[in-house]
């Protein structure tokens, strides 16, 4: 079974991570031959070049994660992580000091920004990192130009999506998201065809707007999506009215919908009224949402949905597939 | 007094050090207001880019030296260095792993690269860097332009200077060096009144190949030493037929100069002869070189020139500024 994932940072990386496990206990033949078969599909919205190095931050989080080598608690980063570096690069006054940059993950950042000047794409930049950490999924970056998110705050600044989402905690009120390149981006090599030829595509409880939504907006995804054969299922990323993490409802709110599982839904779109969802998972907190959906023709219901461990995540992947009949 | 001194790494940066040194002991304005008068010029032939960033190892070694940070028994790099990033980055498998890459030196190349990318020439990026070390001299690349210096091996090979000198230790024969952007390269803004308008130049006991021998042949400097109404006078980095510190020997079989303090005299010649020096400090080791040059026209002295501490140092360089009649 083929399942393509449209992944952001953390939930989608600890999603991933649950249905690798699934799959893994599951299928017979074990983690190498099923574990061919899972594609992530990474945002690569939110990189940037920091003092001269490219850090990817939802790659970096899908690789660490999957390869067992992120701080668990934080979500993101490496474990037993040190500032030896950004502390003393803080004496250059460059500002950018409240961007952390770890010490073990600017190797991977000067491991990527080598491979990149030397010509490499991003997505073989990607494969090359990859065999360190053996994620035991094909990661493919969304594309391989560089796309970069900005906010553009109520004053009509445009600032860093970083700098509105780790320095201000995504308090600026945001007017909204501009995504230099976005549009004349093409989806990297692999990409689409991971979406026609899936089995099952799922869009694990990522951040709606500013990583789901910025893959769907990669020129020819949302077709793809809108015309594989494969069923489309996706976890809510917001439970009881508030985001499981993060701050995606700054995010919601700047493009004007509501934080409830049900407004992200109809937000996505059924399918069959020119959306890119058939199915939607939501959280037990939200079952309210499952007879208006399922009323609109949607495949729904309410499970436990808080990614606690690995082994309660491989249950909501199971139970996120079993939504769409995809049995492994 | 207005001194301008030509310097690579290690030699270069102790020598300076104990100029200044001198300069603080014996004027009356203190260090404000004579450390002001004594400018650098470095040798920028063996920077790189390594992993996507700038490495500029002499302008470094200057800093660290000058500013008070550096490894003393080593010589160059930061003290109390660590090795975190490099050490986890030898996983990624990309090679160049023989060369350093210190974390509290890597914060340096981030910060020079961020500069560089912000479209800085590096000129104002050393002033940026020089803020935080204060380095007590004014420091200035030998040129904005990059230029980096390749090694031609016996069998015809050409691999970077760096990788000759640090991972090789300069044990492959060389038959040539070829630098990279030399001939185009114009002098950084500074460099050219630094030396027509000095009362002294200084030529320390740098590698007269690769580190001086390089800056000299930056277009318009060798003309503007031989027109500069200031002597210029030399320290031999050559004691008793060695090199005092690295593998200068090396590089002087490479252009057929012999290792002996006289040679390297006679290499950079006399200037009323053509050459760039009036006067050469040898070593009490080499004194026999004293009559013969001192009959060619050459103003040549011998005394202790080990740079074993500040004070040791402080008294070469006022017997170097003896040599020329130059006395603070």
């Amino acid at each position: 079974m083929k399942i393509t994932v449209l992944s952001g940072g953390v939930g989608g990386a600890r999603f991933t991570r649950g249905l690798l496990a699934l799959l893994r206990d599951r299928l017979p033949d074990g983690a190498g031959g099923t574990s061919a078969q899972v594609t992530v599909v990474a945002n690569t919205g939110d990189d940037m070049w920091l003092h001269g190095v490219r850090v990817c931050p939802d790659l970096d989080t899908l690789l660490y994660t999957l390869g067992g080598g992120v701080h668990e608690q934080q979500g993101w980063g490496r474990r037993e992580e040190s500032r030896r570096v950004s502390d003393d690069l803080a004496a250059y006054d460059l500002g950018w000091e409240w961007f952390t940059l770890g010490d073990l993950d600017l190797a991977t950042h000067l491991a990527r920004t080598e491979l990149l000047r030397r010509g490499l794409p991003l997505t073989q930049v990607v494969q090359h990192l990859a065999e360190r950490w053996q994620p035991g999924a094909r990661l493919l970056p969304m594309s391989d130009q560089p796309v970069e998110t900005h906010v553009e705050l109520e004053d009509g600044r445009l600032i860093h999506f970083e700098e509105w989402w780790v320095r201000h905690r995504a308090a600026l009120p945001a007017r909204r998201f501009v995504q230099v390149g976005l549009e004349d981006a093409t989806a990297a090599p692999g990409v689409l065809d991971a979406l026609t030829g899936a089995d099952v595509v799922v869009l694990p409880p990522s951040n709606p707007v500013v990583s789901v939504g910025t893959i769907l907006a990669v020129p020819g995804v949302r077709d793809a999506l809108r015309s594989t054969r494969a069923p489309v299922v996706g976890v809510s990323p917001v439970v009881g009215g508030a985001p499981v993490r993060g701050m995606a409802d700054a995010c919601l709110a700047a493009i004007g919908v509501a934080t409830s599982a049900q407004a992200v839904a109809r937000h996505y779109g059924l399918r069959s009224a020119g959306g890119v969802l058939d199915a939607w998972l939501v959280d037990t907190a939200d079952q309210d949402a499952v007879p208006a959906l399922t009323a609109d023709g949607w495949r729904t219901a309410a499970v436990p949905t808080l990614m606690t461990d690995v082994p309660t995540t491989a249950r909501i992947a199971a139970d996120a597939l079993a939504l769409v009949d995809r049995v492994p």
